[in-house]
């Protein structure tokens, strides 16, 4: 495990639909790297800052008013431009190492997959919001079992409009997830959600350490 | 004046910086528009429907964490999409006149001239979020004594987060304003902000009777 020293200074993201456990991992990733001294900055999208949280609760709060996907896309992309620049960036040039729960594969999985929205448009945003910073590494937690997944986050979360979607959205979204994976599979690291926490602890501490101790 | 109820269906958008009664003028257009009969939508950007003015508060409020350009580009886009979509779009469908207070060109002005945004980047934005919507007609009250319109707006405004800005945030917003009526005097007629009230008043119902007389 030697690789995972060398996390610091990288731009870390955790993707996949509602109940693969983001957080749990996250937090045991963070627990195991704090241990070997590498220097921290955990996040999450949408959020992480004041006003992106603000835009956060915004997204996330029924109303009778149904907002539409475009106004859903370009709030998600004003929070992540937020985010990158008072966060992200700063967190990276102080050689931190940043663990995101979600960043723009999650826009393409939700926005693009979920609601249909024309993936060049993201496109587009990813290009004039981020420039060239793209996350170093992402380790998607597939939902192999849907229903097993919604099912355990509809035990814990809070059932916000976005996790209130119906099942094909999240079936969309999550060939969305696996279809970028697919083409970036340096990247990428798919890790099968479902399996036993200890299991899917041990293969995200082992695709951290492969991709990171070559370097 | 024959031509004035030809602006039912039509989309007028009245511009200018802080402080040249682009509101005083919209509700005199209103009431005369209103005695012709002429069906009448009255709206604002940022604004116009219930989310979009949630988005304008987060826009407008003073906080300690500052808002990148980016964001508040994006923030207004994202009001711009909800309210295109709830209130401008079925407004002009059925035959209504909309007046709104601020678009697009205001986008150019305080973002592009004030904060010095990229202009292409506000163009692939607004293509993104308005396909081939543009306003019909648009009323330039123009500030051509800066002066005396931010002395007018202090004494009037609630001093929010983008009225607060130096003069020469406007000046340069002032710029943009009249490069782009100039560029296109089909649709914008630039009307001197600093005459007397009824001189402007009569000059924006000849401007308008003009533009929709014709057809």
């Amino acid at each position: 495990m030697a690789g995972l020293k060398n996390c610091a200074g990288k731009f870390i993201t955790f993707e996949g639909i509602e109940g693969v456990g983001k957080s749990t991992h996250i937090m045991f990733v963070t627990e195991e790297l704090h241990r070997l001294g590498v220097p921290i900055e955990v996040t999450r999208e949408p959020g992480g800052t004041e006003i992106s949280e603000e835009i956060r609760a915004l997204l996330l709060t029924h109303r009778t008013e149904v907002m539409t996907p475009t106004t859903e896309l370009l709030l998600l992309f004003a929070a992540r431009a937020q985010h990158i620049t008072k966060i992200i960036k700063p967190a990276l040039a102080a050689g931190k190492c940043v663990l995101c729960d979600r960043f723009t594969d999650a826009t393409y999985a939700y926005q693009g997959g979920g609601r249909g929205i024309n993936l060049q448009h993201i496109l587009q945003l990813e290009n004039l919001v981020q420039g060239d910073l793209r996350p170093d590494f992402t380790v998607l937690l597939d939902a192999t079992d849907i229903d097993a997944c919604l099912s355990r986050a509809k035990g814990i979360g809070t059932g916000d409009r976005i996790e209130v979607e119906e099942r094909a959205f999240f079936e969309r979204a999550r060939k969305i997830y696996i279809a970028r994976a697919n083409g970036n599979p340096a990247r990428f690291k798919i890790i099968d959600a479902v399996n036993p926490v200890i299991e899917v602890q041990q293969q995200i501490m082992q695709a951290l350490d492969e991709k990171f101790g070559a370097s």
